[in-house]
């Protein structure tokens, strides 16, 4: 079997485990014929429920892993944990076993554990956390959406060339178009790091990708693929986002719910109603993934379901299949080159 | 007329100027008996606006101004200009004549002019916007909404202290709970300056009142009726929040018009969706205050029509009425002598 082919999963990690989880990969596995699990945890509670179908049984390998890293463990705490289910699946991506993990438990965690046994890939400087959102024009991609608080220019173009990248596989699109999220779209707008970011990006090889600045409302419009930001900025905007389109489902169940002729709406609306909540429906972008590292790791919500934890599996093996951090260390080379034959501008800017 | 009564109007900002200015003045007549406006425009385009109803012509007194700040002016350039209606307006303020001034104009402009002719109230480091937003359990307050893009901890401390005093006047509320926007609830997470935030307001006469941390989805969740952050974070929320809401309205269209069932379906839906509408109106959250000066300075959105222009003349009374900057004053002088007394701690933390 192709190493490519087999993806470590942390059992044991999110608020429905390892029922959804494993639920989860039996929906995969009816989508990705080749796909094969390496499952970590607790072999008396997820060995029975790999039994429960003959595609589990044989597309899932258990090892048994003993500890459990905790929701609110402190990553300080759960990198001292050798046997956990999260570590387990981590390592197996480093011994090349496996070819990325995916994982529903703490973000922290995954990040401190995928940092020291991965490593961050050469050139790049802090890895990031992307995912896709919805948007009136098709999804999005947005990164860094939490891991760094404070960045500064070059992590923030490093991030520009991820996400280009994530979004040419994770989209399909073959020039994805890339904005710097900011308080204004005129230039000077926001502050010196930002500035200088956008500086370096109209000199960068994806310079003619690179539309400048957008705001907040940008995001959801659709007016680029890729939106680039520090991870406080990002992890404020996608909550505040999901926020929002959680206020409007409230909002219209009780709009609906508010009397008999309100009622008698619903019924000739549901299907309308019904395919609106597919489109905006969170479980369609479930699968953060922690980019700059040495092997692919998933983040899935830890409060997700099957569904939602299938779709975070598609995501890593969709980036596994169109080799992801080849493309990356491709375009941190021609990035690289790119500032150094206009390295008096660069160095300017930077 | 006492002066709580006059308020001063820039008739020429905004991309519907004067048309959608005068326009909202005759509606916000209508609504406060007692108010008079002081406007300042173009006469030749103003004065023919007024003399189209018997209110307007009895509630407003225009005085004419030559120039006219753009939307796209440097506030270096609209500083120089000594004739606009903005400044003019702002100018009313300070003198005593109105007693607080509403500008649908530039943003900087708006507030450089502020700062320049009302000065920043004693006491306040920054002034700070202040708008109002839809959430779950009712509106609630966000602020720096744009005018901060890098805060320290006694900026936020104030923001928090302004935000209030806004939210007792404008939402009514007895002990409004105050929240810091941060990317987790727990201590400890962000930076030094939200935690040092944070430690200040435990310490202060407003501790009941302080929730600690909120994200990004607990703003439209109404976690809390007061949501503190800096300039950057607080336009990107704000802006994101309106860009999804109106990515759902846009979907709401297509679902309902996507085939002859669903177009039944609307029909039967039309009464419960209009009253979502309404309740998501952008017009009704219009009207960001500009907080930390002395007198009541009301900016418009640029784009709003005559409800939304009215909407922020309503919020401009309301602060008036219930003698915004008087409380805040008394804040002040509570939170400066609590955090004197409790000098060891507070020095410590901030």
């Amino acid at each position: 079997m192709s190493r490519n082919n087999i993806l470590a999963v942390d059992a044991m990690g999110g608020d429905h485990a390892p029922e959804a989880i494993i639920a989860g990969l039996d929906i995969a596995a009816e989508r990705h014929k080749l796909a094969h699990f390496l499952v970590f945890g607790d072999e008396a509670r997820v060995a029975p429920l790999i039994a429960v179908t003959k595609r589990l049984k044989q597309r899932c390998t258990l090892r048994h892993s003993s500890e459990i890293i905790g929701g609110d463990m402190k990553p300080t705490v759960a990198l001292r944990l050798r046997d956990s289910s999260m570590r387990r699946a981590i390592d197996a991506v480093q011994t090349g076993e496996a070819a990325g993990v995916v994982s529903a438990g703490n973000t922290g965690a995954l990040l401190a554990l995928s940092k020291i046994v991965l490593k961050t890939m050469k050139g790049i400087d802090r890895p990031a956390m992307a995912a896709t959102a919805p948007s009136a024009k098709g999804d999005v991609v947005m990164l860094d959406l939490g891991l760094n608080v404070v960045c500064d220019s070059r992590n923030l173009t490093e991030f520009a060339l991820m996400g280009d990248v994530f979004a040419r596989i994770v989209l399909g699109l073959p020039k994805p178009s890339i904005g710097l999220l900011n308080i204004g779209s005129e230039e000077g707008k926001g502050d010196e790091t930002l500035n200088a970011a956008a500086a370096a990006l109209r000199e960068s090889p994806i310079s003619k990708q690179f539309y400048g600045f957008v705001e907040g409302h940008d995001i959801t419009a659709g007016t680029v693929d890729v939106v680039v930001t520090d991870g406080f900025t990002g992890n404020v905007a996608l909550k505040t986002g999901e926020g929002a389109l959680k206020l409007v489902g409230e909002l219209l169940r009780r709009v609906f719910t508010a009397g008999p002729l309100a009622k008698v709406g619903y019924i000739f609306a549901r299907g309308s109603l019904k395919r609106l909540k597919e489109v905006l429906d969170p479980r369609r972008y479930n699968g953060a993934v922690l980019l700059g590292l040495n092997g692919v790791v998933v983040k899935s919500h830890g409060g997700t379901d099957e569904l939602g934890f299938a779709h975070a599996v598609d995501v890593a093996l969709d980036m596994i299949a169109n080799d992801f951090n080849s493309r990356i260390a491709e375009g941190l080379t021609a990035m690289d080159s790119a500032l150094l034959s206009a390295k008096p501008a660069a160095t300017q800017n930077v």
